[in-house]
């Protein structure tokens, strides 16, 4: 149990072998909602985050935030000491996390197999770039990886150059929240049958289920709707996209029932009967005339605050496209918990994103922070392994056990 | 239950009022694990993507895609003998999924206090754009608003440009996947504690939880870092992003250890002590001279496939960018159903994304279809509801309940 705290997922123990983003970004969710996350990291160095985005103290603050709330034991898996602590966690725990590239596990004796034998009703969930399995499955996976075999990445820049990549993980993200689901989906059943699961959680299965309607209409076409990409706008509706405005740029969403708003808002319903602009197809047949068109009459306001406050007026879905330091302090974000403080032990406090599952019982941004590196041995072992505190130190001396000032 | 099938969540039933993506998208991933999701939907029309992406005899491929294994009652939401009909379901259900504009529930008696009243424990989950709560809640949303106020559209496209937007439906899928995991959690919950909850999950939130370095990183600097697009490449690692081709692009992740692979496959050694060439951030701050060589490498070969091909024997991480068309026959995806066909009986067959949750008790792709407007009107009633044949033909002939032939 999660020391006194209780939130949605108190009393679930997760063993985590995960490393970097879409494996902890899944534990981390189990751990933000009150289950028991131990993170194994492997000695002498952990998790090699610790090492990336040190802004303040030697502390990593990618390591900070995305292992919110985790405990941190640190075993030497290359001594078969320390595997056996390993093997002794594994029947406490309900459920064991892992983003190793397909093999690690069964090299290291821990396949889904060998885990029933050591826990019956256990929960496995294997997070990889492409899969446990098919040709590709063993190739070195990051994100952007799995983004290009999944076709979103060619969706994504101006249609007559190469693609453009977001410098943001959504695909590691996407995929630890998958597995959050999984996972919780396997722990329902395991409450009604006994049973326990094993899950393969890609980053190109995740990735790929994005395509809302890509894949239907080029297979459901026959071939004819060749998918691609459109730059600023998309390709089916107009006004639908990013248009330029005085100082900054505006997300505009102003097709279908709401271009008459539009209209409205611009003192242009002469539009409304304009021939070859009346349809969504037909606006997007001469989309180059509608864009400047609307740009022309953006542009007419000194600023983007105040051409959003005329399109509000008129309830035209409309949006600033706010740079990253612009959202930090944010009235909206600000007061959702959207965004969030953490306060580090260490490296003192900074800002991260909220956590994404808000509920009426408990409060979603909780006082978490990350555990230093091995800061939970002695806890973990003694409070679950009932080890002796002199087998502990014995473990430190033989390195078998190691921990860090960060 | 569900007829007879078993999966993760047999035995769970859902009172499902989503239209669109975001929501449809949490309720599919329960319909896929084998719960009961009942879909109402607003007479006359039901859910307005039934209009969109016709491709085959009149039935939508988009419908379909989104609400596999669901079933349809249609209902006169405006008819207070149709409301009744709703607030007899609710006590039936563990979970109610809605993604109105915040606000319309309660308009329809149906906030969360309400429907406490007609079942204690009820799950409640408010999918919306910007949240239910704070300064911009009310505005009209769509998956691009919430992508500009979250900062992702701003880390898209050229650094000397207006950003480009994703053509696909990133946020709201990974908003429904959010949602399927509150829920997963809640009802872990109410099996613990006998208690219901209200889930809140926002567009908005849930892009901003990509962000997984840029904001710590312009928060924790004190505002020196600026987080913005970079166009094909990442911004801080070298050789990490899109590479020209003969013939198309190549996703080439080849930094940090896996420079000296890369340089070995270039027969290139002498790279590794070249000066300025030596660490990430070296190469990212000459980045067009060290993209301007890599490139000029990979045109030598006749193609993409035999660039790869080099590559991959060096195992250096790489992959093809493919366009949509070019992933619906790949064999790894084939192979692992990241690709799946569905056969509509009346549209006939078609592809679209697989199930992304994939178990080892399970298939995940199974034989499912989507219902035809209020195709369960009677089946619900009578099953859950003790109507009798009579009672229906009167609602049916009262305009209570609709039905439609797609």
């Amino acid at each position: 149990m999660n020391a006194g705290e209780e939130h949605l997922l108190s009393g679930i123990r997760v063993l985590d072998f995960t490393r970097a983003l879409a494996g902890p970004t899944c534990t981390r969710m189990f751990a933000e909602l009150g289950a028991e996350v131990i993170k194994i990291e492997a000695a002498p160095l952990g998790d090699l985050t610790r090492k990336i985005s040190k802004l303040r103290a030697d502390r990593s603050f990618y390591h900070i935030q995305h292992n919110l709330n985790k405990k941190s034991v640190c075993i030497n898996l290359r001594d078969p000491r320390g595997m056996a602590l390993v093997g002794e966690l594994i029947p406490k725990c309900d459920v064991v996390v892992e983003n190793f590239r397909p093999g690690v596990m069964a090299d290291m004796g821990l396949d889904y197999d060998s885990l029933k034998q050591m826990k019956s009703d256990i929960i496995l969930c294997s997070i990889s770039a492409l899969g446990q399995e098919g040709p590709l499955a063993k190739k070195p996976g990051y994100d952007y990886i799995a983004q290009a075999y999944s076709g979103v990445t060619s969706m994504i820049g101006h249609p007559d150059e190469s693609p453009c990549i977001p410098l943001v993980g959504i695909g590691d993200v996407s995929t630890g929240v998958h597995g959050a689901f999984g996972i919780a989906a396997a722990l329902l059943h395991r409450a009604r049958t006994g049973r326990g699961q094993h899950l393969d959680i890609s980053l190109l299965d995740c990735y790929y289920h994005n395509h809302e309607v890509n894949v239907h209409q080029h297979s459901g076409s026959g071939g004819k709707i060749m998918p691609t990409r459109g730059g600023r706008h998309v390709s089916y509706l107009c006004p639908a996209g990013v248009y330029r405005a005085n100082g900054g740029d505006i997300m505009l969403m102003a097709f279908m029932h709401h271009w008459p708003d539009l209209c409205a808002a611009m003192d242009k319903n002469e539009l409304l009967e304009k021939e070859g602009w009346l349809t969504d197809a037909e606006r997007v047949a001469r989309q180059d005339e509608v864009i400047e068109f609307i740009e022309k009459w953006l542009k007419t306001f000194p600023d983007v605050a105040s051409a959003i406050k005329k399109l509000e007026e008129y309830d035209v879905p409309c949006a600033p496209v706010l740079t990253v330091a612009e959202t930090i302090d944010h009235p909206h974000l600000v007061e959702r918990g959207t965004v969030r403080s953490v306060v580090d032990p260490i490296a003192g406090e900074f800002k991260i994103p909220g956590m994404p599952i808000k509920t009426s019982e408990y409060e979603a941004n909780q006082d978490y922070t990350a555990p230093c590196l091995g800061e939970h041995n002695a806890d973990i072992l003694s409070s679950l392994l009932s080890k002796t505190p002199e087998e502990i130190v014995e473990m430190v001396e033989a390195g078998i056990l190691q921990s860090g000032a960060t």
